[in-house]
C-alpha cells in the first residue's frame, strides 16, 4: 500500500571526477562569508584541502574554518562552531569530509540564529527550526550516511551520553549542493570501505523489511541492493575500480534521501541495536550493524516470511522449486552472510570486543523501534544481543 | 561506466487520496495573481476544478483561466496563453491536467518575461531562459509524461508542421510543486491507461537500452520497470484498484525525471519512431510506441546483446539454463510481448491505419537518434516501419 507522503529533495549534485571544479558555479550565489568545515585532518594530506582553499580564494570568499569535527560530533564542538560561525556571520558553511562533518554542518546551520539552546530544542524536543537557516554545501569524502542529500543530522551530548539524531522534515535544511568525487573515497582503508557499504545496504534493508510488498520503493530498493552488491564485490577486490567505486558513492546517495521510503514504514531497530552497541564500545558504525544484523533478521523472519522471501527471489535470485517459503527466505540470508563474510565484515560482537556481562547495560541504552515486523521486547533484544556474540 | 552529471530537482510532490489538501500550503508561497490552465473540461466534470477553484477563493488568489490546452499544444496557443499571463501580471501559474497541460505551462512560464520569440528561442535555438521564469504547480490528473517532475516541454507549430520538445537544462523550469492523486486518473477510460502504461514503460526502455552495464541507473530502472509490470497487470484487471494506480503513478514520474538517465547515455529513438507517426495519424501517443517498440527491439538487439539479456534476466526473469545469449534476450523480449498483448496494446501500424504507401513520407520527418545501440539510417527505419504494419 502506497501510503500518503510529501517527496522534496532540491539537494544539487555535481557527480564526477571533475565535480569539485563546479564549485565554482556554487560559490557565487552565496555571501562573501564561508566557515570552511572538516574533520581530523586527513583532507590536508590528500591535497582536497588545497584544492579547495584555492577556489574559496579565487572566488575571493573571508573564510574562517571549524576543525577537528569527530567522528561522533559532540555538542560542545556543535556550541564551539556555532559561535565561529555567528562571529563570522557565516552567509555558507562548507562542509568537507563525510557523514559526521555534514551532519554537523546541518545542525550548526539551524542553530546560529536560534535563540533556544539548539540541544534542547532540535536533539530533545525534536522541533524544526523557526530561525534563519544558514546555506550548506559539501564536498563528501567518505560515502556512506547519504548526510549529503537528506536533513539528517547526529549530535553526542558527552555529559548525559545520549546520542540522538534527528531527520529535519524541512528540506530547507538539506544541502543547497553537493560535490561528489569518487576519487576521494579512494584514500579511506578497506575497513572503512566495507563498513561503509554496509551501512549503506543496511540503510535500504532498514527501509525494506517493513510493510507491504505491493510497493514502487520496495522495487525501487531491490535495484539499489543488485546494484550495490554488484559493486562491492568488484571493490573488494580492486578498491581503486572507479566505476565500482562510482556507483557504491551513487546508490549511498539514494539510500538514505527517503525516495525508498516513500509511502511505506520503515523499520531501523538494526540501527539502534549497533549504535547501543557504538555507545559501548566506540566501534567502527558499519561494524555494529554488521555484528547485530543476521540474529535480529533471522529472528523477525517468520513474523515477515512473505518479504524475506522476496528479498531471496529479487536480491539473491534464490531458486525456488520444491522449496518452502521458509527454506527460501533463510537461504536468502544465507546467501547475505555469504556476501558479507566474503567482504570481510565483522559477523559477530565478540569481535567489537564485546562480552556477555556487558550484554544487560547494552539492552539499557536500546531504544525500541516499532515498525518493523515484530515490536522486540527487553528480553527478545538481549537473546537477540547473545545470539551476535 | 558512470559518466560525469549533475542532478537537481527540487519540485515538492505532495503524493496521495487526500493531496489537494495540500495546495492550501502552497498558495501562500505565492503572489496574489494566478493563472489556471487547463484542457478540454473534463475537470469541470469530475469536480476537480471545482475543487481547486475554491481552494484559490479561500486563499483569496486573483485568477484568469487559459483553458482548451489541446493534447498537442500548438505555438499559437502558447502566444495566446503568454498574453493572458503577461495581462494578469502572473505571479503562479497552476497547471490542472496531464503532460499536455503541464508542459504548456512550462512553455508560458519561460515566455511571459522574455523579450524574443519563445519558439525561435526555446524551440529552433534550444536555448535556455535568461529571463524570470514564472512558477509553476500542477495538480495531475493523467500519468505517463513526468511532465509533473522534469523541465520538459513539447510545443507544435502548426505552420511549420514541427512538434518539437526541449528537455531544459535548468531545475528553474522544473514545476515549484506538483499534486498528485491517484483517484483522480480513475476516469481515464481504459485505453488511455494502458497506453500510459506503455508510454511509461518506454520512457525507462529508452534510458535503458544504451551504454554499459554496470550503472546504478539501470538496476533502478529495472526496479521501476518490475514495479509497473506487476502493477499493471492488477491495473489492468481492475482499472479501479487504488494501490496499483498509485504505484503507477509515482513509477511514471520517477521514469522520467532524470534519476534513471544520470551517469549514462540514452536512445529515444523509439519516441523518434513513434513521433512520426503520430504527426501522420493523431493516434494515441503511447499506442505509437507500443506499435514501433518490438520491430525496433528486435533490429537492434544483435548490438546490444549483453543488455538485452540482462533485461530478459533481470526483468522478465527468463530461465538462462542450457540457453545461448540470444536464446535468452529474444526470450525476454518475447515475453514483453505477451505483457504488451495482455494490456491491449496496440501492437501494429496497421491497427493505427498506417499503410505501406505512408510509410516513405512518415520516414522522411523521423528524427534519427545517436544513443542506442545502432544508429539507424534512413533504409533501416523503412524496413523496421515495414515490419511494424
Amino acid at each position: 500500500m502506497l501510503e500518503n507522503f510529501t517527496y522534496c529533495n532540491p539537494t544539487k549534485l555535481y557527480f564526477g571526477d571533475d565535480s569539485l571544479e563546479c564549485l565554482n558555479e556554487e560559490l557565487p550565489k552565496y555571501g562573501q562569508n564561508v566557515v570552511l568545515i572538516y574533520g581530523g585532518g586527513s583532507i590536508k594530506k590528500n591535497g582536497i584541502y588545497d584544492a579547495v582553499v584555492e577556489i574559496l580564494k579565487k572566488n575571493h570568499k573571508d573564510v574562517v574554518e571549524i576543525s577537528g569535527v569527530m567522528p561522533n560530533p559532540t555538542l560542545a564542538k556543535l556550541y564551539e562552531g556555532v559561535e565561529i560561525a555567528r562571529n563570522h556571520n557565516a552567509d555558507l558553511l562548507l562542509a568537507v569530509g563525510g557523514g559526521s562533518v555534514c551532519d554537523y554542518s546541518k545542525a550548526v546551520a539551524v542553530s546560529i540564529h536560534c535563540e533556544e539552546d539548539p540541544w534542547e530544542k532540535y536533539f530533545i524536543r525534536f522541533e524544526e527550526p523557526d530561525c534563519e537557516i544558514v546555506p550548506v554545501g559539501c564536498v563528501l569524502t567518505m560515502v556512506g550516511t547519504g548526510s549529503e542529500m537528506n536533513a539528517g543530522s547526529v549530535i553526542t551530548n558527552q555529559d548525559t551520553k545520549q546520542k540522538i539524531g534527528h531527520v529535519f522534515a524541512s528540506e530547507n535544511v538539506m544541502p543547497r549542493f553537493s560535490i561528489l568525487n569518487p576519487n576521494y573515497t579512494m584514500t579511506l582503508p578497506k575497513y572503512q570501505m566495507v563498513a561503509g557499504i554496509y551501512d549503506i545496504f543496511n540503510h535500504i534493508c532498514e527501509q525494506y523489511f517493513s510493510g507491504e510488498d505491493d510497493n514502487t520503493s520496495d522495487y525501487i530498493s531491490e535495484g539499489l541492493m543488485r546494484s550495490l552488491i554488484h559493486s562491492s564485490r568488484i571493490a573488494n577486490q580492486n578498491p581503486k575500480d572507479y566505476e565500482a567505486r562510482s556507483n557504491i558513492m551513487w546508490t549511498a546517495t539514494w539510500a538514505l534521501n527517503t525516495l525508498v521510503a516513500c509511502g511505506k514504514s520503515t523499520d531501523w531497530m538494526v540501527h539502534m541495536l549497533g549504535q547501543a552497541v557504538g555507545g559501548y564500545t566506540n566501534a567502527t558504525h558499519g561494524m555494529t550493524l554488521a555484528a547485530v544484523s543476521l540474529p535480529y533478521y533471522r529472528y523477525i523472519m517468520p513474523y515477515g516470511l512473505a518479504k524475506f522471501k522476496r528479498f531471496a527471489m529479487n536480491v539473491w535470485e534464490v531458486e525456488t522449486e520444491g522449496k518452502t517459503d521458509q527454506q527460501i527466505a533463510e537461504e536468502g540470508l544465507s546467501k547475505m552472510e555469504c556476501w558479507m563474510k566474503e567482504l570481510g565484515l565483522v559477523m559477530n560482537l565478540s569481535e567489537l570486543e564485546v562480552s556477555e556481562d556487558m550484554i544487560e547495560g547494552i539492552a539499557d541504552v536500546t531504544l525500541f523501534m516499532n515498525g518493523g515486523y515484530k515490536v522486540l521486547d527487553r528480553d527478545e533484544v538481549i537473546e537477540i544481543y547473545k545470539k551476535c556474540l
